[in-house]
């Protein structure tokens, strides 16, 4: 099991992502260097820059020259990076794609700081198109997103997780943002409804596909290539597709249950419990789920004509379901 | 020594800031209770209102009917309640207006999401309104103010502090929003660059007023009227101007230093301190800043001819001055 490397769809719009990088680096620029060394850690230490590239794919469906469109995509690189900060210090995690996070290396003050800045940062970029309708989708969205958090530490070692709760969480934690910058992109080209439409629910079907293939990534994993420890939503007592199926078996049903209600798991139950997962089928069944969304993502394309763009982006939703677990 | 009620200058506004209130709570509804009850949760615990009545006022010098600002007069408090929500996680502290504060009732996750979901919600608030140039101006400044926090980090148990830094921390910290309130009042009512410009220079001017009014209280209020304890900002590790005053005498520059070196406050270092800024004359010396700065605010609205939103406005920044310390 590995994680996949999208970059290989992205050179239809190679030049305009990398520009976009010099961009996001720009944007970090204060006259306060330990807010902009915070800001830089996590940006500068990877990331695969999805939302930036949906955005401008999305834009390369219906024009040649998206170069207006380069300070948005950094805008939505910017904003998710801000949220994985605030999420680092909710989760008091200590890795993030193999390094250390801005809470683990800056502590929990700079980090939220840090965070409401590059959401300031990130919105405020958003401004300078001057579109009122894309500021009103993003902070529109930037509060479900927000209230999707405070829903999940509600979650949090809750025995009523169910499937329903799952999908709802992920839609908020990782979709809604791949939507809105797929849409955006689209509202930046003077797109109609229906083509507006089709490209947000392309991004949320794409989205979810990913969330679930990171969830079954979670389970089945290695740790250098995870760039964080297994298993690591469940012993923050969340309940991801793969467990949900595997406490179909009441044994295991039972050994989840007995630790959540203490509230924390000890390490040899998360253990024993990632393993009943690996063997309990849950993971080919979250595979179909991923490939039935992400299928449901390329029908959401089938208005647009054909383009070196579109096959991009098909190429990237038929990817995700084509992982090998 | 007590805190001032300006309520009575806001007769001019009082429907308005009425019905503000309600938009408040009525914003603050989501699908989560959780969400609600700590974003409420400050909200409903006091505050005097001061950004709003600040944006219905200089909405007042240019327009009879100002009910198309009420969202807007809304997201100022929304979004200054945010910025304390995150603020008492970055301080650590227990108690703001007499309450608990929303981290110590429901925990630092919990406070972040909150603060995030507040400033999100203030935005959209924003964006609703539809002007670019507002929206700009808003981001632009919550940037600044989250680089401040930064700063204020920073600085914090630093010897290096001055009046200089101290004044560009308070500038950041608190001027800053409020000088956003008459400017964004200004420019929703279509006011000229230097009516609009008179506004900013008003805000910033009473804002440090304000500010340094509030850095003389940490010293000379008492507890239950302050609603935290006293002499926080140096527990904190922070000079505010009494102190910078204080310093001026060796002994005292001394003890400062000494503790400040070990990053912390002994309980008997922390009163001595308290007991040397409250006869150094600083106390008195803080007061005349204070003035200076109200009495430039008075001069800015200069420009404006008489009516009853000008003479609250006046009637505030003099009230700043006339505090009876």
């Amino acid at each position: 099991m590995k994680k996949q490397d999208y970059k290989k769809y992205f050179y239809v719009i190679a030049p305009e992502l990398k520009q976009t990088e010099h961009i996001i680096l720009q944007e970090l620029h204060t006259e306060v260097p330990q807010l902009q060394e915070a800001a830089a850690h996590l940006i500068t230490s990877g990331g695969k820059r999805l939302r930036p590239a949906f955005l401008l794919l999305a834009g390369k469906l219906f024009r040649e020259n998206i170069d207006f469109m380069l300070p948005m995509a950094a805008a939505m690189e910017i904003a998710h990076v801000g949220t994985l900060v605030h999420d680092d210090v909710v989760d008091a995690s200590d890795f993030r794609r193999g390094v250390e996070t801005v809470r683990a290396r800056y502590g929990e003050a700079v980090s939220l700081c840090a965070g409401d800045f590059l959401f300031a940062r990130s919105l405020q970029l958003a401004s300078d198109f001057g579109d009122d309708r894309i500021l009103k989708r993003l902070t529109e969205g930037c509060c479900a997103i927000c209230a999707g958090e405070i829903e999940q530490l509600q979650e949090a070692f809750s025995p009523a997780q169910t499937v329903r709760s799952y999908l709802r969480r992920i839609r908020k934690k990782t979709a809604l943002l791949i939507s809105l910058s797929c849409e955006t992109g689209a509202m930046q080209c003077g797109a109609n409804e229906t083509e507006i439409r089709a490209l947000r629910n392309f991004g949320n079907n794409l989205g979810m596909a990913f969330q679930i293939s990171d969830d079954i990534l979670d389970f089945t994993a290695d740790e250098k290539v995870l760039g964080k420890p297994v298993g690591s939503d469940v012993r923050n007592g969340l309940m991801t597709f793969p467990l949900l199926y595997a406490m179909q078996d009441p044994e295991t049903e039972k050994l989840v249950r007995e630790q959540f209600a203490a509230g924390r798991l000890e390490e040899e139950a998360a253990e024993k419990i990632i393993e009943k997962v690996k063997y309990s089928g849950g993971i080919d069944a979250a595979v179909q789920l991923a490939e039935r969304y992400a299928t449901k993502a390329v029908q959401d394309l089938e208005i647009f004509p054909p383009s070196a763009a579109k096959e991009s982006l098909r190429c990237i939703a038929r990817q995700v379901a084509r992982r090998n677990f």
